[in-house]
């Protein structure tokens, strides 16, 4: 008795040895870009009918309020305006742009430490995302209109949390006066808040060209930024149904000519702004962005866009969008699998919770739609983390519970690997027979962080150890994440010296640190 | 624009109006037993590999511990036992087994009302289950030990709540003396509690028939139960790795005898009971669980069973379980796939959060994995409400929240119809001619109910009104509709007639209502 409890604590003191060697990168258990689509909501042939809808969708009907410059390059490849002024294009040109588009990019990351990530084939990465309006106050715990400093301090966040991998401002600075405020500022809180890839939005056609003078500044020279792009436009193009929203379709034009990839953004909403049945929303939102694809691709062939459908669902009972549903879980992996099955890199919407604080009912929905959007192999899940209230409010604590979240959602993107070894019936033989449990088992001790995710905020202690610990949930311990991270977390991949020439040039209104 | 304004109005009457109408029971979005496994996490190749690495533990390995009938089953079929006493079932034993095995059976609800659920194919149920010995209480929202009103409680909360279509108690009856006690007033308490059907489970194999016996009474008569088994036995026959538990064993002969169908329950814990590796552990439940499928089916052919894959997972920092993690979340859902993939009923266990409040850690942890379990096709997926810190805990509020879980995560097994019409070409067409919206369409009108699915305690309000209604959050809902359910649901499907005389004959502990 006495060899075999020294040989369980031997177990024991061995596995907290290891827990608490640092981890090397490669014995990670997720990490980011892994393939998904293992979940199929459409059949392939349900696929096509998809597709072959919005085609002809695009033939029969075409875009609204397209601009000048749209019209001549689409009337030019075949195309045609109608007497509605309504621009329609031709199957074979859709077939055409599908077959310019890029199919995978490489969103850099700032400066060259980090790769950034590859989007395209079924890789999988989460992103924040959002245009909320409020925040939900680290401080108060109560909603207040959100600020550029909340921008900076979500950014700042995103950084130190290792499962999301793309980083697109949650919130509007509503503290700017001008929209050129907002774009420029809200670019600059991005870049100094986080080295991560990110995406950012326009206003007007010509921020671009400034907000990228502002980037080729950080990087070094002008004409870097288009060597390593590690920003791309989430540009909300459309006014569903199938329309062009004008200053975003001239943004988008910019965008191209100045090298920055482009998310193509379609975000309607089933029974206002696009079909009440899913299918129909579905295929809508697939024929806007197609429509996009298309004139992007015909301006330059081959630059680098991700489709971005984002088909939101209403509860039919009031009119009011409904981001935690069912409906918009399973609409949101199959536009995924629909960019998928065309080739092109996918982005999807999931996460957006209805809830109004990060409660049980945030919770359930989030894994819910975060969860198919990834196994359907979404190349970015964007709204992922720390939105509320169906986008309409971003809270950092729910970030930080959300990174949990995305980690254990990542590990069963990652699946289950089966060989020879991992099936482990050596393993089991030599068990069976002595000591007839797994817990000191060498395969137990190596597969420690390699087969296992842990998480950072959620709790798995006993009840009785989680009483006597204080009865801390998760959004407490993830104040306290929050608490800390905004008073020492500092990135600092943008040199003071940077830092000032670029405020001497642009109207940059974040304090300096 | 006073004609579109009144249109527009009439859209909004016309859907209240609709909205307030009761609900037909073939127009609605969800229902039980709707087909999954658009989710494969294993290739069918990788199906092989698991199936054969448990066809090589069950001849090489065995089973230790195995009851005299079942050795005796087994080796006259061409088994044998080997000098440490282990039962070896030869592969051909085993593709017998799996032949004779019953591949659909309808688990019947009691009296005639209900049909029942039909458990096989990839038809997806959800059911609660757990052997909890702490209850989050109602009142006091503190742990407190569970007792036989908790199990009553419960039943009777799970039978208003729509989207659990199956009832297995979720707490033991910790205030009954003697294990007797303790598996009748249980399988009473579940009886009268709720007509949906059950599971219960036993200590001792007598009282297999004791609860038959009552269950006939119920039913008006000797060997009703038979003819309509509304209740099957949750039977944890095995003490992995590879082990018999003697009792549960004999208990499943009974079961057996008395033509209970039995979930053939394997819960083995990764890294402690079962390898780290999370593809062993899944072999290793599959060998068990075929075991035991092949001696009931020795025993009698086409006994219904349910292949009860639970493989448990430790958080190796500790040795404690995590149900709550990624890892429990894609090993539930791929024993799901290799039962199904077997052809055979299955039923895996995801739900079972960490956390040990219905907090948001508790919700997305069971988001994650009740959605990957009903998406890989389970056909029940047990655990899938109430449950709390790993199956030590119940939350009666917990459930009310799950129900509404398990509705959007129905919703989306649903999917997505494509059909001509639901592509809604034609609709699209109308509609950007006039009004340019999809509000007043009668397509949104009609599929207000037959294509979406509303909370029952989940909250879609805005911000703003929300606060201004008292800014709750679902558990205080949820915590209202326990109050009121509690204090008024009182099923009535056994008589006062019958429930007398159950009482004359049996030792209920249970007041009478």
């Amino acid at each position: 008795m006495a060899e075999k409890r020294s040989r369980r604590a031997g177990g024991r003191a061995a596995r907290v040895a290891l827990r608490q060697a640092p981890l090397a990168e490669d014995a990670r258990a997720v990490w980011p870009g892994m393939p998904g689509g293992r979940y199929k909501p459409l059949t392939d042939n349900e696929c096509d009918q998809v597709f072959e809808a919005a085609l002809e969708l695009l033939e029969d009907v075409g875009m609204g309020q397209a601009t000048p410059e749209f019209i001549e390059l689409v009337t030019a490849a075949g195309g045609h305006m109608d007497d509605n002024e309504r621009l329609h294009f031709p199957r074979a040109l859709i077939h055409r742009g599908i077959e310019l588009a890029a199919k995978k990019f490489r969103l850099h990351a700032f400066g060259s430490d980090n790769d950034g990530v590859e989007l395209g084939g079924d890789k999988v990465h989460f992103s924040t995302a959002g245009a909320a309006v409020l925040m939900l106050d680290h401080e108060t715990q109560r909603f207040r209109e959100s600020t550029l400093a909340d921008v900076y301090n979500s950014a700042r966040l995103i950084d130190t949390l290792d499962n999301i991998h793309v980083a697109v401002r949650t919130v509007v600075a509503r503290d700017m006066e001008t929209s050129k405020d907002v774009d420029l500022n809200t670019a600059y809180a991005m870049m100094t808040g986080t080295s991560k890839p990110q995406g950012t939005s326009f206003f007007e056609p010509h921020h671009v060209h400034d907000v990228v003078a502002m980037y080729d500044m950080a990087l070094g020279g002008e004409g870097e930024f288009r060597k390593r792009p590690f920003v791309k436009a989430n540009n909300t193009f459309v006014v569903p149904p199938l329309r062009f929203a004008v200053d975003s379709a001239l943004c988008m034009a910019e965008q191209v000519r100045a090298g920055m990839p482009i998310n193509l953004l379609s975000a309607g909403q089933a029974g206002a702004t696009s079909p009440a049945a899913l299918a129909g929303s579905l295929a809508q939102a697939l024929a806007e962005c197609l429509a996009a694809l298309t004139c992007v691709n015909l301006m330059s062939p081959g630059h680098p866009c991700v489709m971005g459908l984002w088909p939101f669902v209403s509860d039919l009972r009031t009119g009011a969008m409904s981001g935690g549903s069912g409906e918009e879980a399973v609409l949101n992996a199959a536009a995924a699998q629909m960019s998928n099955y065309l080739g092109l890199p996918s982005g999807v919407a999931a996460g957006m919770a209805d809830s109004k604080l990060a409660d049980n009912q945030a919770g359930h929905e989030k894994g819910l739609a975060v969860t198919l959007a990834a196994q359907a192999g979404a190349n970015i899940v964007y709204e992922s983390a720390g939105m509320l209230a169906s986008l309409m409010a971003c809270s950092l604590e729910a970030m930080v519970i959300d990174n949990d979240m995305l980690g254990a959602i990542n590990r069963t993107v990652r699946g289950i690997e089966i060989t020879p070894e991992t099936l482990s019936t050596q393993t089991i033989k030599e068990v069976t027979k002595e000591p007839g449990h797994f817990l000191g088992h060498a395969q137990t001790l190596s597969m420690m962080q390699t087969e296992y995710i842990y998480p950072e905020v959620g709790d798995r202690l006993s009840p009785d150890d989680w009483v006597d610990a204080g009865a801390e949930v998760a959004v407490d311990r993830a104040h306290a994440y929050v608490t800390k991270t905004l008073a020492t977390h500092r990135p600092s991949h943008v040199s003071a010296e940077i830092d000032a020439r670029i405020r001497q040039a642009f109207d940059i209104q974040l304090p300096p640190v």
